[in-house]
């Protein structure tokens, strides 16, 4: 069984191109405001892009590298009157690991590696370290498209 | 602005304790035969659980240490009959950066850090590298549940 290294290195894939840039009164989830954006995908991983397609709604992975990684309990949404809570009971992108997480729908993809998506509320320049296809459940009892993840 | 790493290193917050321990036999999808399974967190970053609790839903980030990273393109589902595609457009584990994605279900808190969640595909000692909350559209015209990211 090949061995668990106890500190894996990410490869940094693209990044994100949008007008937002400030952290402070960017939307905190999509859906709050997400703007249409652009991922540039470097061309050594463009390979890995086949069979993505207009349309396709997809789980977008970056790296908030502004996120403090020494916070274990924050305010949630910043709020200093809410109560502290752990950072694994929100979506502070301060926590251990700033892994962002972001569901998006592809617009276009042009010939050069670049794909236009929205809504998304990524910051300028975020680094961008996986894409993942959305998939449902064939079925469920939680509604038409329970699951995002 | 904070200049971004180019090869930002993650940290292990706990591990996967399961019955499932062969990538070839496991279900590919938690909802294809995932199994009740246990999360260790380790105890430097259980202050950051605070908040979590039984009968929430996670998103669950491990790190997929038995991956091939040098992977672009891949037969969908190990099946060489399916034409290649890129990873991006895939779930394999074989990826440039193989962090696993998986929506769970908590269903006990010990009081030494350690969750049991339902169901889960995760193979048997896969670090895990952050927990999210699933947060749910406030409206959305795709179904009644449908945002997991």
């Amino acid at each position: 069984m090949k061995e668990s290294d106890p500190r894996p290195t990410l490869q940094i894939i693209g990044r994100i191109r949008s007008s937002l840039t400030n952290r402070k009164t960017a939307p905190k989830q999509e859906f709050e405001g997400g703007v249409e954006a652009r991922i540039e995908i470097f061309q050594e991983f463009q390979p890995a892009m086949e069979g993505l397609a207009p349309g396709k709604e997809i789980l977008l992975l970056t790296w908030m590298h502004l996120a403090g990684r020494e916070y274990l309990r924050v305010h949630p949404r910043g709020d200093a009157k809410r109560p502290m809570r752990g950072v694994f009971a929100t979506r502070s992108p301060d926590r251990p690991n700033p892994i962002g997480l972001h569901r998006t729908r592809i617009v276009a993809i042009s010939d050069d590696g670049e794909l236009t998506v929205t809504p998304l509320e990524a910051l300028d320049m975020t680094p961008v370290v996986d894409i993942k296809p959305v998939i449902n459940y064939p079925r469920d009892d939680r509604g038409k498209n329970p699951h995002g993840g």
